[in-house]
């Protein structure tokens, strides 16, 4: 027996960033508990597959227990965190207090309205597994609805989707839409064509996937033109409305709306009492700890942190999974020596992040991809997207069977996961027909596109 | 340009009846119209595995109008039907009339409770994606619950779970519940110990499987309890109340309440004026037509017809897949001979059906099979229930993707959809917990077990 009692580490959130420090955690002699509102991790990069009805939400999550099964020193709670008490250093959940030594922070983000939540039940977003069933019931239930109306001897006007924010997020979506519309649902209908679909991609600023560098913003224009996605750039939201999106005096009649704009830091962030910035991300100490409390770690999109250049590091997977490897291997290490966070023998390394590119992908065999300055676009890149995505998927359970569904998809244009669960009520649908006897129309021409 | 009208069918619900019937007339020269609330056809012999996380909904469901892109004729609405004019042959739903030559109505069955449908929010039926959903959100919920109390230092008492119903669905819910128990969940908990978990299975006839023959009932009654599940039999239930079920003066805690206890047919039968049975079955003639109505015919398991000795006829999938067949042949006769089903030169024959066995399924490598006098039971007939179910899944789109599911399931005792989505709110759970400080425990001893 040792009587010294046993370190214990918790770990808020079981995102990439959440699961990597448990993991690497693991091995030393402490006592971990991962909290997570949800029982499973969500492999976020494949989620936009759920929404458009490619793959199942179960081929792409997995039970966060069956993950750290092996792990004996490792608990898992499914349980809300409410907030913390850093003095005491206990996490707060709804029916209890759970203490900690050493506290990591992932709660990661959501999207954000800028300030109109209200537009968020008329144009869903999508970070959750639960979010990508609502996209895809809508966009099904979109096409039936129109099928049924035609079949009824109504006018066939065509649908008209919009996806705003040409982010990463929102290209995949509008270029997967638009491949939909004209393979896989294409000789579905008798009275529709949803070959006639309009896919908008509206963005903000004055290029899709404006973090990206402009030739490949422009590579992903072509793309998404290629696939008959409709372009709309420099373009603000200014009221969302039941099936009508308004910018400015731009209105458009929209069948579904989807929301891919802005990102929101967890709430949790700010009720670490450390700073953040707009988006709620904490600002962080180069060794990812917050102010003042070396013992409490924040890692993943929860985190902003600044490379040497003070540009802000990106939200994406291999950053937080870096930075849960870092802080397991940081605690380890302090443990180790018998240190606490607060009386060390030497000041800690700072965390250093070498950006080793970034892709995004549009669709089949359409991607653009950065790897420092290697520029790619089209299918090298799209192949590139699909082996590191291949390679990330490995450790992950059910890899072997989404790349047979994803191979099934591919060869057969087949999207097998289009059910239609939940209401069957659209929102905004009703507003659609009774304004002009069906029709489903811009009233205002947008220009056709766009700068490149 | 042929003058004549095309002949119209519309058959209503896309189960194993409608969709034979479709797929059986589609070569004729008419046009076919099928409606179904419901945008998915769902492959009910394996329900069980969803509600129990073995598989994923989209891979024991394929949108209808996949099913039947082929069909140029077919047209697939997805619509509420809300009644029939039989006079004006239309069909009625929410917004349209669909008009008819001949009308088949597959509208299937639901659970029933018997007068109190009070019940059903507290015990979830089987008949659904949604319902399977809703079980298996309820079962992974429970678990995750008490092992949240149980981390707070709260008594660990075992959790109780009760399935109502003892035929073919319950044997195979109350089977696979504690197969998972002891399997798939035994390492996944810190505090808690899934394998204490207490799998009831009540029913109100005096044996399990009481419509199959008495050795087999037997033999299923010893594989359900070498699986741990408790069997209580000539029981029935006189109430249920959130976390609390009552058997006249027994009363039972019960984490989790499922209901596989009794059927009703479709509502749409009552609606076509037609006799029914108790169950709302409609009474159809010797040719699946109705009374007066030669040209509306009634199959699967909204239909009831006797069998020659008198037995009526049971609501299986084959028995639905021969009567569609049935039916569609029988129309595409008549147009064919340019007959009217009012004017015929010769009666109808009556259809036949030969049953050709009865296998239920109980968990792995256990089930019972009758083939006319041969009853096997056990590993053989487990093996016998796969092969079947591999043979129907033959011509299913996802057949390899449940297969591979299914083997990897077997091998490794892994459930890989064990996701929780919807609301972790459990019904009955806060009334376990205030009652008895935290105790899920049964509150009087019941029989150990039961006549055999």
């Amino acid at each position: 027996m040792n009587g010294k009692p046993t370190y214990r580490v918790v770990i808020v959130g079981a995102g990439f960033g959440g699961l990597n420090a448990a993991t690497a955690l693991a091995g030393a002699d402490l006592k971990i508990t991962v909290i997570d509102q949800k029982n499973y991790h969500t492999f976020q990069p494949l989620l936009y597959q759920v929404a458009t009805a490619g793959l199942s939400p179960g081929e792409i999550a997995e039970p966060i227990r069956s993950i750290l099964r092996r792990h004996k020193n490792v608990e898992v709670l499914m349980a809300e965190v409410t907030g913390f008490d850093l003095e005491r250093r206990v996490v707060q959940t709804a029916d209890r207090e759970v203490p900690y030594d050493s506290l990591i922070v992932a709660a990661g983000a959501s999207h954000a309205y800028f300030g109109h939540d209200e537009w968020e039940p008329l144009a869903p977003g999508l970070k959750t597994i639960e979010d990508a069933l609502e996209i895809r019931r809508r966009v099904l239930l979109a096409f039936e609805l129109a099928e049924r109306r035609a079949a009824a001897g109504e006018p066939d006007h065509p649908l008209h989707f919009v996806v705003v924010g040409a982010g990463p997020t929102g290209v995949e979506l509008a270029g997967t839409l638009a491949e939909i519309c004209r393979h896989a649902l294409a000789h579905d209908f008798r009275s529709i064509d949803p070959r006639r679909t309009h896919i908008h991609l509206i963005e903000g600023g004055q290029h899709v996937l404006p973090a990206y560098p402009e030739d490949l913003s422009r590579s992903a224009l072509e793309q998404l033109q290629r696939l008959g996605v409709e372009v709309l750039t420099s373009a603000m939201v200014t009221k969302i409305e039941p099936g009508v999106i308004s910018m400015g005096k731009t209105r458009m009649k929209a069948a579904v709306i989807l929301w891919a704009a802005g990102v929101a830091a967890s709430p949790l962030g700010k009720k670490l009492g450390a700073s953040v910035d707009r988006a709620g991300r904490v600002l962080v100490q180069p060794d990812l700890s917050i102010a003042d409390h070396p013992e409490v770690f924040v890692i993943g999109d929860l985190a902003a942190l600044k490379d040497a250049s003070g540009k802000l590091l990106p939200g994406v997977a291999p950053l937080a999974i870096l930075q849960g490897r870092f802080v397991a291997k940081l605690v380890r290490r302090e443990i180790k020596l018998g240190e606490t966070a607060h009386g060390r023998s030497e000041p800690r390394e700072p965390f250093h992040y070498r950006d080793k590119g970034s892709l995004a992908t549009i669709g089949r065999a359409a991607a653009v991809a950065q790897f420092g300055k290697i520029h790619i676009s089209g299918f090298l890149a799209w192949l590139a997207w699909l082996f590191i995505h291949i390679l990330f998927l490995i450790g992950f359970q059910n890899r072997a069977l989404v790349l047979i569904q994803w191979a099934w998809s591919y060869f057969t244009y087949e999207r097998g996961a289009r059910l239609i669960t939940g209401s069957t009520n659209l929102p905004g649908w009703n507003a659609l027909i009774s304004a002009d006897g069906g029709a489903v129309e811009r009233e205002q021409e947008i220009p056709a596109v766009i700068r490149k």
